[in-house]
């Protein structure tokens, strides 16, 4: 299983870049930027579904719902880290995003990238926040 | 960076299999079910942390901390899911418990398992709420 050291650094790279360029849009309130990078059998959590969201339809229709509605002035990824092998990876950080309203949010993290026909995709993303309120202003 | 049906459908059984063995021992007062089945670079969260745990030490000091104080009556994993690849698999699912002071808790969950040696292994663990409250009586 195990890939060498330049390998996860490169997998590393590569997979926090499109994360940070997702949550580029994502703080100008185009949601896509994800969508474009999850696999057909994404799953999703978020603190305020009742449930694991299960594929990209039900996904896409989460974020129709909230296009638009995002305004982030600025974000912090603290200390990313990668753990990979060969053909999937997981992400996890913790973010703190300062919205144009003032207030900060912050997230706990989790991406799991899977390798497909040579691409990278998101097939588990997990947002929570960081202690139970997840916001200070 | 395909697994056959039948190679997904066995690594699902296997890693559900020790989750819920793990579940079994946490709902009695005992993490370290969940320790002996983690890598050494496994990363948490949950609700109550400040930041992401990184490795076992950290992990271990929290477990200490909590040994003997979860009672559940009973539990149930909703619509457990695994996505494998040949060495790394993400577990996800919604859990319900009732601990034996009658109080419900609702949690996403998602576990990322590494094959290191032919031993399956948590690198990633992710508990948050489902719903920000994630607690009725």
């Amino acid at each position: 299983m195990t890939t060498s050291n330049s390998e996860q650094a490169a997998i590393a790279a590569t997979i926090i870049d499109m994360e940070r360029a997702a949550l580029e849009r994502w703080g100008k309130g185009d949601p896509f930027g994800f969508i474009e990078i999850c696999a057909d059998d994404v799953v999703y959590f978020d603190p305020f579904q009742e449930r694991r969201l299960n594929g990209i339809d039900e996904l896409r229709a989460l974020y129709e719902s909230i296009r638009g509605q995002v305004s982030i002035a600025r974000f912090d990824l603290i200390d990313p880290r990668v753990q990979a092998v060969a053909d999937m990876a997981v992400l996890t950080f913790n973010y703190v995003a300062e919205g144009t309203n003032e207030v900060t949010s912050r997230w706990n993290c989790t991406e799991v990238f899977r390798r497909d026909d040579g691409a990278w995709r998101i097939v588990q993303t997990h947002w929570s926040f960081t202690r139970p309120e997840g916001t200070t202003s």
